[in-house]
């Protein structure tokens, strides 16, 4: 099962009864988190999945209310107990961004690695995790931005029979289905042999802050939640949406409505919008599945029963 | 008038109830905050005084949970349309600090002085400002610290007798009691020729984090309100106060005493002391007025009455 809690869903500043926008990721309980301005990590505990086990911060954009809350996070995640690495994935310029944060948390210990993405094109950059598969793409803000897809991918079904026909010891078959090669007499033998056709697995999309990016509806396609900003609520809003390089609500769902997605949670919304859900019509007219997202709005996904 | 709100009274992370600790005070319109870590910018919208006026930020220590939440308030208090200079006033390296912390914060606009501190010695060292007296006194935390006090002065009554026998015109007189000097017929007359002895001011002093400082009982002398760092309320954690230089709070109340202030503030609360009032009597026992201090306590205090 992939759990997903939306941290927050506030734009510019943190308000008394909106955190900044983020969202947190469980898989076999591991952690993933996007984005983390002021005060995320006061929303994450209230969430009450911990700080240990966050192995992944994506970050979009190097704006303060997707970054500030960095240092007091990573400091909170140390008093957790956390010894292993921490890998933060984000735009050119990451590293010195953090490290420059960090200036008031030397005390952190444990070792942080970061990834640092290319700014360019429209294709989608794998990077390299062990239980998922994360990618990202350039979004369009007014500075380096990504959107970031999470895979969890599933593999085909156990074929018995296959198995049968294969000449080794049957102690053997789960290594095989957990996707492990193995040698026996001198052959070896693929997961491919006792496995059938790969399966649906999970996916779950983020984008902000950005216009409606160049390829953003491929890049999100089937998601089965696709997290995405809708600044305004008003179509409105459109020119202003431009001018600041955000989205409208129907903007957001028409990308949803293209890249097929299940679900779209709506977020990142302005501090003048104190109540997004009275728009959410607008977003309903072009995708129906559309959700204005709140502060830990939660959901728990699993594959599709055979 | 002087107003004093206790933006925050938590220490070292800031909690889904609490924020962390802050003050804030306001006199003539103008205002002054104490530190300021993560989300403290959402605790002074919440006092509602606006953030247009913050002319100075009085940092004690670079630790995170007394200054992270800088470059978010300061980009909050340029969105509010300040254009004048702001001072912030810290340890040596604040500079620094407060610049490594902005590299998410280049949009700010109005510039930043900054007044540094020499950390030696127990006097009081003055600090240059306007419309009211600032001066700091080394704390004894594990990092350079500050303990601050701010005074606002109150002029000797005025002596309409004295005035009188002056040879200047009375439209003079407003002049010499606001303070300024005069020139007439080639004599220089000054305040003090019409004004009585100066009368009680007021003031309010600020600690955390620290051990009980040598000096600080003369430091808050008379202070009318005293706010105090307690992060433990039991006389049993002495030990653990002594070891990570904090404060019980029966030492902050002898303080108290010692510097015969008008009350005490207690704030700086650990994270595991949800319910820090049940130890309320363990400062009460040597300070009769000492107070839990709690987000957003506010007081206004004015001059004593002739």
């Amino acid at each position: 099962m992939l759990d997903i809690a939306l941290v927050g869903c506030g734009g510019m500043m943190p308000l008394p009864n909106r955190y900044l926008s983020s969202a947190l990721l469980r898989y076999e309980g591991r952690m993933m988190l996007i984005d983390c301005g002021e005060g995320t990590q006061v929303s994450v505990k209230q969430v009450g999945w911990g700080f240990k086990n966050i192995d992944c911060i994506c970050i979009t954009h190097f704006h303060a209310d997707h970054v500030a809350g960095l240092p007091g996070l990573l400091l909170t995640i140390g008093s957790s107990g956390r010894e292993e690495p921490i890998t933060i994935v984000g735009p050119q310029g990451v590293e010195h961004v953090v490290r420059s944060l960090c200036v008031i948390a030397p005390e952190i210990q444990y070792p942080i690695n970061f990834i640092e993405l290319p700014y360019r094109g429209e294709s989608n950059i794998p990077i390299p995790m062990t239980s998922y598969k994360l990618s990202a793409i350039p979004a369009n803000h007014n500075c380096p931005c990504f959107a970031y897809r999470i895979d969890i991918k599933r593999t085909g079904k156990f074929d018995l029979a296959a198995a049968q026909k294969l000449p080794i010891p049957r102690k053997y078959w789960g290594f095989l289905q957990r996707g492990d090669e193995i040698e026996h007499d001198g052959r070896i033998y693929t997961p491919e042999m006792v496995l059938g056709a790969g399966r649906k697995g999970l996916a779950v999309s983020y984008c902000t802050d950005s216009r409606p990016p160049r390829g953003l509806a491929s890049f999100v396609k089937n998601s089965d939640i696709f997290i995405c900003e809708g600044h305004y609520g008003e179509d409105e809003k459109l020119d202003k949406a431009k001018s600041h390089k955000h989205m409208i609500f129907s903007e957001a769902a028409k990308i949803a409505k293209d890249g097929e997605v299940k679900e779209l949670w709506l977020t990142h919304f302005s501090p003048a919008m104190p109540n997004p859900e009275i728009f959410i019509e607008n977003a309903r007219a072009i995708f129906e599945n559309s959700h204005v997202g709140y502060d830990r709005m939660v959901a728990t996904i699993g594959f599709e029963r055979d």
